[in-house]
């Protein structure tokens, strides 16, 4: 993808560094006369927002979203609709603690961009890691809000399936626990047992890493395409542009590697609206095109690389030091993770719904 | 990425399918100068071709590349050299078997894109899979060979890690002994091991998954970019687009998320070239720029679809029944993904040097 | 545009040089299931072809494509049709003169891109003028043809408009004629005139400009997009990337900056069908949108920059010389630029036939 | 060009409505470390501000910009400076009118794109003519002032040079007199006339076009690519993307048609600094690449639509009516367009100039 846009036919950019004015997205592409409200947006950027719980950066961003165009009032039924034109949407920042950022300023934290930027650019806005900053993603989070509008049929939830070497138990898994703890986790019991574990990280000083599941449900067959625009290349993109992911996998996975051919294949059967799949090793996705199955990915986030605990290091001048990073960070960045690869994987959907809608003229598949 | 084009700066384009007469790649965006040949080509797809040994498909290909447009003879040096304009692959399909077809035009064969092509387009080229072959990735290879020449300071080696449940153990690991076996193994006891299990998979009429590594040295720091642009994105999208890819992983990928964030950061100390880090969990990748450490990605490939034991499927008219893929099929598809990763991350990384280049005017980082 | 690609939905790149062993296309983003065969191609073809007359270049190539890739035959009629995956058409040269390249290899031709390839990218493969050549056109005129099967309600057919200062009187244009003259001209009284005139540039080793004017009928209200996907804009850009084209203009063109307000704006009428405009000073495009009205483009083609008459120059090693082109060159490359216009035009309105159908599901306008 | 995005390697997108709260550009790909202010752009801006005289708008709108992102201030020199990273610049709208809007939005306004916005999208932003109002070429201004920095060597300046039918005298033709007349015009002569036949038009309710001619000098040899990326090809598709432009040419352009081979050719002569062409018929461009001589291109503004005079049309319920468009309107926004053609000029050459750096690594031709 070309630097800070993504897609091609619902495609975003976005723009904006931590410690700056503001940070927005241009959505460019979307379908005209879709109803739309900041509200709506809104809703999936408090999700995101940090400061919800002892457990993300306690920096307190109202992230209130403004809808600066793209969008007129509809008079015949009163309600804001898109009217085909870029969208685009701005988040003030409001708590940018004006601190002493001579630590970060002269070394290079590592696991953190600081030492890369300077290497590739020469420069690089070092305050509050300006846009290699998690900030970012409050841009993309909106732009997925749009984009779910786009897919209406699909339903794209998200959960925390794994926190340091904690996997959740798939038997207990319920998509209605996701907001009962602050963690995003479908499994109740093992959001319960992470409170402490993540308590112990964080009063340690240090951080842990997590997997994130995302799932969308009401894909029809045939969104995807061959060969590098494959849907599952798109989302392996698309997730792996987050900040600290390192990792994303489709269906089975690597998992997949494990298993014989004879156990791996999902079997199909004749139904009554056509035919149907008796497992999902495939994640809702055969040659790159989606087969009507839920599409399933999961993406792993490294530890926030932020921690209390001293780390050597160099300096910006080449010489050895220790930095230890106080300021405000998410123990485990990949909680907030969750609603950023929810809004990704939407993207990535409605990008592809639009365009097989324009290939073929149908908006799924061509029927059995 | 866009359909069948894969990059932005230097970009290719294949096309053909595995029962037509020829398939092919257009390279775009090379530079010019660069001395070429057609062996340079042939020495890397023929590190793919199928039929080498009896754990890869029996259809002999001589896949023998031709050159048809963008280089010319430099007189200065006798030399073919490329032109800059773009540069057309084109490799003949010679052996196609004539063989009944019944089976799988009237049936569609679990794990294959068989169905997913027919809902999305309404028509599909059943013979050989058409453009879902694997043939499609000789064309990769060709233009992953090109690519090689771009950035000739850099060395891209792959090796099979794990076949089926079996891993190799990375304290054999040995770049030389990856020519030496027919697994492109680099732990040659895991592929002495290896030879017995995947005979049995194959007598058993079943196929086995893989996981591959690919590893670049000698990147410089500072290619890659923020943020929908990282390296990381491109490099997972590109191994994600290989047939039969499930996951992909940078540097600690997955395992990531069990590590503590004391545990995963790379710390740095100052050299005499500069810094250096002390470990590389990040695959050399921070915030989606190199940063002079190797760069690392694995991706797992599923078990070949086509098996010779019967499974449960349905006909196209939706009705139940099964199918049993005769044909000559590869029992672990990921051997010869070895050379496949291999021109995947070669080409990623000549588009982001070119990118880089352009943007900056640096070849590599600033220096410290 | 994107070096050798063009379009976005539906798009295609281009290969080849005058003197390799042969040009081609790779058509990406065509719809699936339209009936195609090589004969609709070479039709297409047939008409751009050179030593049809003794008014374009004497050399001799039948230009016969061959389909490589992207059809299938559907079964259920017996036809070829598009499989939605990439079309790989080739076109072999085979009237390459083995003659003497001496003076062009080290000569600069005045008007020719022999210097600006040479300075860009140090190499040039001289022969035949390499990239630089008309032929390139041919892969165009194809990669048209197919572009007007996924628009079959349109219409696009073109005409010359002038050659060197004569033009045509608009009064007696009737497309009928167009095919009765070697021109390609609808005007049959300013056909007739012409050949005299040319056959004097010719005998005296010069050659001519000349004026296309490229009329699409049938558009579609909707097509098109604000702002640099103007339907005007890529028209422009396919345009002017043609060989030797100095100027493009929509509708009345230059003409209108001498208009005023009231007489430029067409005015609308209501029609039972809906309004329509009582004139077409617009060329069928309103804010980059279509309206509904026939899309008119003309386009200014240079002389032949190979002539016969010797021209003051400069040898590589920069040292003041003289040249003259030998060699089998069109008086009026304008002549060949009918069918190569009308292809380009072609191609932007599949492409932008296929993104307005993307965004909006639609296939035209909403209706009145 | 996709929707609202124009370049490839410099690229920005623009969004944004007459009648919303605000418009911009995002800028994406700029090189690092360039030194910038909000003064360098907004005196561009300021150029192309409405109401500076009585032949533009009396629309007041300060046209202030605000840098929303990718700048810093290197602590080095005390420069703020490009980070390499998103530039979003916004400018507030001001004066929007609370006016009544009922006649646009019942009613089509000949030679606006009412009418197809409408057709394509089913809903419009009547108020101010939403997104197809020129205040979006504030935007595009804003790019080219940063683009201008990207090539410091390049000077860039346009001139009106016809309005109506009156044509300037080349013979007069002083760079120095641009900013000295109202019309941005070379020819101060011409200028003064013009007063008067403007306010003719203006007192009579009408419009006019005009013709502007936009030079960049300094440009080397190399930049430009062949086929589709040509430099004159991105050259027309970005002044042809400007509102009202119904025409572009490079060069000689249209009268390229009437002149013979031997007149057109450009011929060329041995200078100390290496080959110098002894005329610019080419307009600085052979065979898309540029070739050290100046660019130039000529672009034709159509008559303002929004005039005072009653025209016939239509409602949107297809009645016959009539309209006659009051507000605040430019007489001639040929005017104006000279600072717009300036900066698309600027961001052709800036986004050639990356993709030259990149693909071949150097900034410039080889030299002789």
């Amino acid at each position: 993808m070309s630097f800070n846009t993504f897609g091609q036919s619902f495609r975003f950019t976005t723009w904006g560094e931590s410690h700056g004015p503001a940070l927005g997205v241009v959505i460019d592409g979307c379908p005209p006369g879709i109803p739309i409200s900041a509200e709506i947006i809104q809703r999936d950027l408090d999700r995101r927002k940090p400061g919800q719980s002892r457990f993300t950066t306690q920096r307190r961003e109202d992230d209130a979203v403004k809808i600066l165009s793209g969008t007129f009032e509809d008079e015949r039924d009163g309600l804001l609709k898109t009217t085909g034109t870029p969208i685009s949407l701005m988040i003030e920042n409001t708590d940018q603690r004006s601190k002493d950022y001579a630590d970060i300023k002269d070394k290079y934290r590592p696991g953190h961009a600081d030492f890369t930027y300077q290497q590739k650019y020469g420069i690089r806005a070092y305050k509050g890691s300006g846009r290699a900053s998690a900030r970012e993603t409050a841009a993309r989070v909106a732009a997925g809000a749009i984009a779910r509008l786009v897919i209406p049929g699909v339903t794209i939830r998200g959960s925390l399936v794994q926190m340091g070497p904690h996997k959740i138990d798939y038997a207990n898994f319920d998509w209605d626990q996701v907001d009962q703890n602050p963690f995003f986790c479908a499994d109740a019991k093992a959001a319960a047992l992470w409170e402490d574990y993540l308590d112990g990280i964080r009063k340690a000083g240090s951080s842990v890493g997590a997997v994130i599941e995302v799932v969308a449900e009401g894909v029809p067959p045939g969104w995807g395409a061959p060969i590098y625009g494959k849907l599952s290349a798109d989302i392996a993109s698309g997730l792996m542009s987050i900040n600290a992911v390192k990792a994303v996998e489709i269906g089975a996975g690597f998992e997949a590697a494990s298993l014989t051919g004879v156990e791996n294949a999902d079997e199909m059967r004749a139904g009554n609206q056509g035919p149907y799949f008796t497992s999902n090793h495939a994640g809702g996705i055969l040659g790159g095109i989606s087969n009507g199955d839920p599409v399933v990915a999961r993406f792993a986030v490294k530890p926030t690389s932020s921690i209390l605990t001293p780390r050597q290091t160099v300096t910006t001048a080449n010489e050895n030091t220790e930095v230890m990073t106080k300021g405000r960070h998410d123990p485990c960045v990949g909680i907030r993770a969750v609603p950023i690869g929810e809004a990704m994987l939407a993207c990535v959907l409605a990008d592809h719904f639009l365009r097989h809608r324009g290939q073929t003229g149908r908006e799924g598949g061509v029927g059995y």
